[in-house]
């Protein structure tokens, strides 16, 4: 049997922090790995940033709710699912997804987890898994899957090269100047045609 | 985060085996488990039988279209996947699965696969894994899911047992006396009820 696993955010969704950020109005919480590689400082400057602009959880999932899918994504999801399985392998937050997984059908999704105190707010997360993207392909294979990923960012690389096939989607140039021996695509039906080429592999 | 991992036959569809052979009016291709507790002598038994009977995958897979899903089924998988993520946990053969995984709109799913010859004959079958329901539950929970389960059939119990929470669905009475422990439950309901009070545990 085949699986395909693919990042969210910047394959079918956009950053959702980003997006977040500009429907509150608050410019500082855009910030991304990018900036700030220590996943655990980014997060503890978005809870601040949370607590001094007075925003809760419901105000991020409204905000969240509002994105709207990358072009195209729709139909590439559908047109996939009635080929093969496919898993969401995501550094995001489920509460952000929830619109997400109604649109595209309830894919198995594997994400984080914000906390909230009573009122509300933002007081923590929790990670489903440390290096979860590569663990969760190492367990597939386990399980008698063959598995292709395809991913944008550099959280997805170890996860990429863990799996049987892969892709780069859209990624920046510098993360194809570091990974010269993964392709990189730059649209669905490219992708598509990848994934395409895996099917046919002995499952 | 939380998992429910059905068995299909005797949940969400009616036994495979059993409904193809009425469709193509061969009634030994009606033994299951029940009659031969030896899936590998059982899967040679039919093998054998399909060849007497020059029955070729295609008509397998054309019988298994015809067959409809359990009353109700329908929709309370469709409930139920608003709710929480469902794995599809099977000892059926993925080629008679297809209708059904697009009716229940592509949850995830593991099955058996049946090998053909060129010719369209039925030459072999191959396990996704051994003890593999069970083995998937505890991945999942290695995953750092919280697990459900629900079956109804013997098959089902180490999976059952594994999982997080558990209940039997229609279990012929053998199976009730020789689980006590395990609460067996008769309709939809009554099962989505079971997974409502597991949703309430943390995940």
């Amino acid at each position: 049997m085949h699986l395909v696993c693919l990042d969210l955010e910047g394959i079918l969704v956009p950053e959702f922090w980003v997006e977040i950020s500009k429907a509150v109005g608050v410019p500082e919480l855009s910030r991304t790995t990018r900036e700030e590689a220590n996943f655990d400082k980014l997060m503890k400057s978005r809870l601040d940033i949370l607590e001094k602009n007075n925003l809760k959880l419901d105000d991020l999932k409204q905000a969240a709710n509002l994105i709207e899918p990358v072009n195209g994504a729709l139909d590439f999801v559908r047109e996939l699912r009635q080929r093969t399985q496919l898993a969401i392998l995501s550094d995001t937050f489920e509460q952000f997804t929830e619109r997400f997984m109604e649109l595209f059908s309830y894919p198995l999704l594997f994400a984080n987890v914000l906390q909230a105190a009573p009122d509300g707010s933002v007081i923590g997360y929790k990670l489903w898994q440390q290096e979860g993207k590569e663990a969760a392909v190492k367990i597939f294979k386990s399980m008698n899957l063959k598995v292709f990923a395809a991913g944008g960012s550099f959280n997805n690389i170890s996860m990429l090269r863990t799996a049987d096939s892969r892709c780069l989607f859209r990624a920046p140039q510098m993360i194809r100047n570091k990974c010269p021996d993964i392709p990189c695509v730059d649209s669905f039906g490219e992708l598509s045609a990848k994934i395409s080429r895996f099917l046919r592999q002995p499952g």
